[in-house]
């Protein structure tokens, strides 16, 4: 038996183009003699489709599609990931199924079992789950035909009750297909992989996983489907960040031949890298747009963000808007033109001092002579905010948001401002994360200024200000942070940590009174096992270490 | 047998508050002789608690308080909702829990069987459901006690397939006591009536309901906790939209004694105006704010928010700025004064003209000849938000939004500027019932001029524009809105229903093409079955009727 595995870039909602991907590599797995061709799970809809689930016209378009598709598969069979109605009049109205195409009809549906219902998964909220097994049987091989999470009960301290294996085991598979949506951060591959291999090696089966790639708005798919023996030795890995396509001899995979096995050694940088380049790609083409604007402050994580973005879209289609004001140093302005004639990306220096002494002139009557504040600070940033919208909305750019996780974390950023875009590129990337993104940049040649690098940290929106004036050394900042946010830790644990107590009480006050801010900022890329947006969800109103 | 039920306002995470309260009402039980007094669901969290139950060290606090408050609990005991951790090796880390306490101490705990996970529920995100059944037994009485969605599982064909009264009623209860966290929308109270009548008379028992009531952030919890006769009949309602306490004998309500019967009879309206006004009320309270800020448009829009405001924080509370353009008509202008005047509510006029030449000059070197588009509509409307976020800043106002649930779905709103708010009090408002709002609000007398109420809508950003040159006429676009958002009828069934398919089109890919906006806008306080925001989730990267 030959196996395809197919890993697709799927666009949500978008029927008739995933319809024309699927099809069309069913036909390639026809011709390179493949038996069975695997996608991933929920490929017809995209992976998440979330409350489209709730419209039944969204479900039909679905089964519609994977009739359709089933008309393709006369010779070359087809695992594919889709939503079914439940038959039955108790229980949530769907399955995550997965559907088995051959002969030219949907022979069979196996569904999902354990649905996950944590950081960014809503699964329960759709669908019903599994309760009975099978597996399939097809051309004398028993097939156990899973879905994502139904592998993933492999913990000491099981967040189920249920172990969907161990309920087929017993039929005696001589092999696993697992579909997945397991989208990407930094941990994630070394955990799935790991878990894939638990699961080869506790039933001692090969195992077939075909995952998404591409980016769903804040969600980024790596791709890395995979090919395992049953000792948990990685046999063939498929590629990251891009489609692909691959056919298996069974036999080779049952006597545990090593195809290619693990081609894809990379640092955690290089990954963060590709998968930001990814989601700034996916995300413009997929809604229709080619060009960028964002303002470029002289600072690093405008630079890395524009970097990143012309490595997406082209250098040509970056354009830089440089906003200084009367408190801009003048190595700002130098730095970040080096910046942009290094990369050839487009730019203009737009002062802001009109407008700012328009509001000053408009305000005075009512400011009276209160002194210089906040109030001003935020005013220069919201009047870069109205400028880089008003050239958005005259030419078609998308704004990308260029603040980073650590800001975004303690508020420091000016709603209607800085805090403006279509896309966070860096609001999952802490500062010194940002620091280490742009020395990969700058890995062969110097690409983004050393001196934006190496220069303190400073929003200049007032004389000689420093990041430092109002918030902790980001080393500090940045772990304290990440054991609050990535790993849940409270004040106690915290400070048991050895971090300075006031410190620690300092910055959970500032995370949680700024849950406000956070909840009007454009969807931010997700690289962490924690991202602000979907997969955090804080109430706004409330007194807790607040 | 005498049963206190205790109806309050808690706020998320003010563990200190929320006991104090709690221990208060413990003593007023029991200097009126009550056995048992009995709190809401999570109370002494407050509901939603959301991501903050992933902190071990928020639900340590939680049973920490319940602990503090147990020692108050010496001669009446007390139902309180708390989450607890599931002592099980496997499974959620929480149970959703009814603590009984009594002689001082936690006695035992009843979990949550059915755990919402729709529209604003995310309960299984958290919780482990409950499987073990057993009844309360105290002073000779056996007792029911669940947890609001325990009850809900009625339905012909319902979202469970386990219903935990059948699993008890076997035990023979003497009564019900269902502890609540069931927030308002304009359907609900029917529903959640016709919910207790369905299971007080399919089991033969009468029942005690306690519901929050109070806003958090977006969720308006009405109250309306109840007693009701085993026949059905409610016995005692308890306040809305207000914090209540009531005793009740045993004895009365077992024999179907009518304490006061239904005392709330309001309409739809009613209903929503009072809602909205304890949302903002909630809202600033919690926040520790005292003073709103908005911009004054003439439209009815603002006029509406505004009342509601001065409802909520006091008219001297309430400043009103009207910010003319070039493109105002006269009466906007005289209209939005006499509203004020009204009201006597603070104002000030502040012409956005200087800063929008200011911007016009700065642009025009990029825009060159440009013609006039939507970019200088836009740009009007951001500097009015910029101006209000300046005023908001100096003098620590929070912004109120005006925008109406018509306008955030078809997207009729400019992202940084009219879209601006801590707060939106319209945003599940749509346009032609902000009409019936402005005329219950003049029930009495003209507070909101006529004139605002009867002008066609404008967004005065162009000459002579009308909202009509836009969009469809409101009568039309909230029907079809309501079936595509509220009833999540398809293209088809809409069209179905005798609406244009051209219209029926137009309008669904503006609400679904505008995703990335709402995706911006402040959280909006919640008054139907679906609003924008927590309760509806949608991919903003997708191509599903767009």
């Amino acid at each position: 038996m030959k196996i395809a595995l197919s890993q697709l870039n799927y666009h949500i909602g978008n029927f008739s183009d995933n319809k024309r991907k699927i099809i069309r590599e069913i036909q390639k797995a026809e011709k390179a003699g493949a038996d069975l061709v695997v996608f991933a799970e929920l490929a017809i809809s995209g992976y998440p489709p979330r409350d489209f689930l709730e419209f039944e016209d969204f479900v039909k378009k679905c089964n519609a599609a994977i009739d359709e598709i089933a008309n393709h598969c006369t010779k070359t069979a087809a695992i594919i990931g889709t939503p079914v109605f439940n038959p039955n009049s108790k229980g949530k109205p769907l399955y995550n199924a997965a559907a088995f195409l051959w002969e030219g009809k949907v022979q069979k549906h196996f569904f999902k079992t354990l649905l996950p219902n944590y950081d960014i998964f809503d699964e329960y909220r759709y669908f019903e789950p599994n309760r009975q097994f099978e597996v399939l049987t097809f051309k004398g091989f028993k097939i156990a035909v899973n879905i994502c999470e139904d592998l993933w009960n492999v913990t000491e301290n099981p967040l189920y009750t249920i172990n969907p294996m161990d309920e087929v085991i017993g039929m005696n598979p001589d092999f696993i297909i697992n579909i997945a949506a397991s989208p990407f951060n930094y941990h994630q591959i070394d955990i799935r992989t790991d878990v894939l291999r638990r699961n080869a090696t506790k039933y001692h089966l090969p195992l077939f996983y075909v995952n998404h790639v591409g980016a769903q708005t804040e969600l980024l798919f790596d791709g890395g489907s995979l090919v395992m023996g049953s000792n948990g030795e990685i046999l063939d890995e498929m590629a990251y960040f891009e489609e692909d396509f691959r056919v298996y001899h069974f036999n080779d995979i049952l006597q545990g031949k090593v195809i290619r096995g693990v081609t894809n050694h990379r640092t955690v940088i290089a990954m963060i890298h590709d998968a930001l380049v990814m989601g700034i790609q996916n995300y413009f083409k997929k809604l229709g747009f080619g060009k960028a604007i964002l303002g470029l402050s002289g600072g690093i994580d405008s630079a890395v963000t524009a970097v990143l973005a012309a490595k997406a879209l082209g250098n040509k289609n970056v354009y830089n808007v440089l906003l200084p004001s009367r408190f801009s140093s003048d190595h700002s302005i130098t730095d970040a033109q080096n910046l942009a004639e290094n990369v050839a990306m487009p730019y203009d220096i737009i002062e802001i001092e009109k407008p700012f002494r328009a509001f000053e002139d408009t305000l005075k009557p009512f400011f009276r002579d209160l002194p210089f504040d906040v109030t001003e600070e935020n005013l220069q940033a919201r009047i870069r905010g109205v400028l880089l919208m008003a050239l958005s909305n005259k030419f078609g750019y998308i704004l990308l948001n260029t603040s980073n996780k650590s800001e975004a974390a303690v508020g420091y950023g000016t709603l209607y401002g800085d805090m403006n875009g279509g896309l966070s590129v860096l609001g999952d990337v802490y500062k010194t994360r940002v620091f280490e993104l742009a020395h990969y940049i700058n890995r062969e040649s110097e690409i983004i200024p050393e001196n934006i690098i190496t220069k303190p940290p400073s929003a200049e929106l007032r004389p000689g200000q420093k990041d430092t004036d109002s918030l902790p050394d980001y080393e500090s900042l940045d772990e304290i942070l990440y054991q609050y946010i990535e790993r849940r830790q409270g004040p106690k644990e915290i400070i048991e940590m050895g971090f300075d107590e006031k410190l620690v009480r300092r910055i959970l006050k500032m995370v949680n009174t700024n849950e406000y801010k956070r909840y009007q900022t454009p969807p931010i890329l997700r690289v962490s096992s924690k991202a602000f947006g979907m997969g955090r969800r804080m109430p706004i109103v409330a007194k807790y270490l607040s």
